[in-house]
């Protein structure tokens, strides 16, 4: 895409009512607009990065045997009463009267949506296990909303469900889901820490958060460096600097993070008031146990931002940067080479493209600007390989990555194995 | 997928409350699931449909030159204040109170939304012409919503603006997104009629609809079979039967239809009120001239299903059709040979593979049920080839198109190439 058609200009300075680092840094490269508290738009940048975060999510969940559905906004309040949680989430959930003043509420959350779904199909063990999630978007009434992406009164979310025989079942999928999970987290460029919790308003059990490490969290943690203890620490009953419960070995930390991803062993909390049984082998009925996993990819893109930038700007993890690479044409009269180059590394070539056999996604900085604002605006936006045509480059490309990790200089015809070496 | 596995089975009764042919069709078939008047969830099937209508769609948009991005359905009561349609829209736009007795609606359109997003960063006529769009679920409080995918009072829309300096530029733009809105028609296995149209409460001008003949359409236009001349009955001041008063050769017919598409020319009714200007080349300050385009993906779903269907099930154009092929083990003894053909057609061959370079999609049907069984589920369901690996086909595969087209027989080996064949 050339850059003086992209939608979304660089903002020298920082929206004033924004304090978090994502929204700062997301609102000034372009990323996203601010509509009002904990509500976003996703600018064409944007748009692209919460998009490769989703089809990740999407992999690594139908990798687990994952069925995608889409399940609505809008639910009636007679679903919700059938748990009693119409009124247990009234305080995070929008509710309001529709034609005819029927009470209508948007789901924080499907658990409801999905057994009354999964009960009008499911009846033997035969069915059993059942692994269903969705990509959708969710609305929390957030009193407090100050956070950028990390807590949206609407906001992207994955949420898939197991169906389980027994708990043994059960127990056996979690594991794998964690494993998915981590995956995740970590083809997104995060670390993530299996964090024991409490299970907060969607069950009486425990559950486990994911939570990445950084100074400007809003969770606090108790970790073990150790071995893999963690807990959130509204649950922990040990302070800093104590010994690890778990290993005995090493002391426990304090650290602040951010929670990326949430799963909890329902059991039969949802099963047992709305019906949802099967008839097992043995041909008896039983009531079908649950587990729940969420994971929001609008969340998991602003702690990205938070934890990899530095004071220049963005720095994208590969597998989530909203382009390829950012070609900049710093010197006019190497235009026609840098257009050719341009052509060619977005049109599928003969030799068998890109990683996803369409051409690289490309970002061509072709704007009448001075060099200093172009690669000012490249370090910004944050796209983890730079190409830079300039006076000094001799006829040659030079290359930065973003990360600072590696810099060189190739010829025109090894620009794209370079791309290759890095993506493929 | 192996259909033993896939959720949603077909089911013998239609839905009582259903009264639409998309609707009784979609659930007997297991693609959707009503929760409320005008409120379905995607199951699996229905979800790869709506995907691939979805997908369609983006790269006809794309083609156009437009870039995606991803608006928020939150909306601010003092946003439409801006131009009056906080009260215009009370009828259809679900508005209640938030946090802090904030006024919120949730947005039935976006003209105010973008255009506030669009003043942010739009300042010269070098900036012009741009077209932003968006896929993205919407929210209208219908009375009455008794027409299946047909009308929502959530549903999936894709809305384009188009932000242009001048008049002739719009209306060169609103010619090719025509052609567009034609092609995704089109790919999707509708003939769509461009239709003359009052603009309704979203502008004073007029407006072009895209229409779907069909007995069962809720809209009612007046075509010439001569001419190109359509118009929606509510302003055609002509009866049936009347010359028709553009070729005034042959006579008006009144046809019932649907509307899949509806596009405007908005002109300045949004970018003056809301003040969205730019510097033109002449140094003056004027006002954006803007166009808007609508296409609802899941109200084409239902449309393809009310066009697209017989007494046994539906019949999905291939584009759509939620698998390549439907393939139907009916005989036992050839477990063996149907698994066989099912892992390599699903398997991204050396050969070159599928179209999407990923394999084949396959439903294979191998559950233990009987034979009539599996097929009466396979014309409901209505993929667009069926290969029958039974008794009577002797060591080959019989193939039927589901629209009747064609069947015949092939050896198992080419297979690969009846798909080909159909599918590029």
């Amino acid at each position: 895409m050339k850059q003086s058609k992209l939608f979304g200009k660089t903002l020298r300075e920082a929206p004033k009512d924004e304090v978090s680092a994502n929204a700062i840094l997301l609102s000034r490269a372009g990323f996203i607009h601010k509509l009002m508290a904990g509500v976003y738009s996703y600018l064409p940048l944007g748009f692209r990065v919460l998009d490769k975060i989703k089809n990740i999510v999407r992999e690594e969940m139908n990798a687990l045997g994952g069925q995608e559905i889409l399940m609505p906004a809008l639910t009636p309040k007679e679903l919700w009463q059938e748990t009693g949680r119409w009124e247990k989430l009234k305080e995070i959930m929008f509710q309001f009267a529709g034609a005819g003043d029927q009470a209508v509420g948007l789901a924080a959350t499907h658990e409801e949506v999905l057994v009354n779904i999964v009960r009008r199909y499911l009846s033997s063990y035969r069915d059993l296990p059942l692994y269903l999630y969705q990509i959708q978007d969710k609305f929390r009434n957030e009193p407090r909303a100050k956070s950028g992406l990390l807590r949206g009164r609407e906001f992207s979310m994955k949420d898939l469900y197991s169906f389980h025989e027994n708990q043994a079942d059960l127990d056996n999928f979690y594991q794998q889901a964690i494993g998915a999970y981590q995956k995740v987290f970590e083809r997104c460029g995060l670390i993530s820490i299996v964090t024991e919790a409490s299970g907060g308003a969607f069950t009486t059990e425990y559950s486990h958060e994911f939570q990445v490490a950084t100074p400007y969290g809003e969770d606090e943690i108790m970790v073990c460096s150790g071995c893999g203890f963690a807990q959130n620490r509204e649950i922990c009953a040990f302070n800093d600097g104590a010994k690890c419960p778990s290993c005995a070995k090493a002391k426990l930390a304090q650290t602040k993070s951010i929670e990326v991803g949430n799963i909890f062993k329902l059991g039969t909390i949802y099963s047992k008031p709305m019906q949802l049984t099967f008839t097992g082998a043995d041909g008896k009925e039983k009531e079908v146990i649950m587990g729940c996993y969420g994971l929001g990819p609008s969340r998991v893109m602003g702690s990205v931002a938070e934890v990899h930038h530095d004071k220049d700007g963005l720095i994208w993890p590969k597998e989530i940067t909203p382009f390829h690479a950012h070609l900049l044409l710093l010197d006019n009269k190497q235009a026609g080479a840098a257009d050719k180059l341009y052509r060619e590394l977005t049109f599928a070539s003969a030799k068998g493209g890109s990683a996803s056999g369409r051409g690289w996604e490309i970002l061509f900085d072709e704007r009448v600007e001075s060099s200093g604002a172009k690669l000012k605006d490249a370090d910004l936006i944050g796209i983890s390989l730079q190409l830079i045509i300039g006076a000094k480059s001799a006829g040659a490309v030079e290359y930065r990555f973003r990360d600072k990790s590696e810099n060189g200089k190739v010829n025109f015809s090894e620009v794209d194995q370079l791309l290759k070496k890095f993506y493929r």
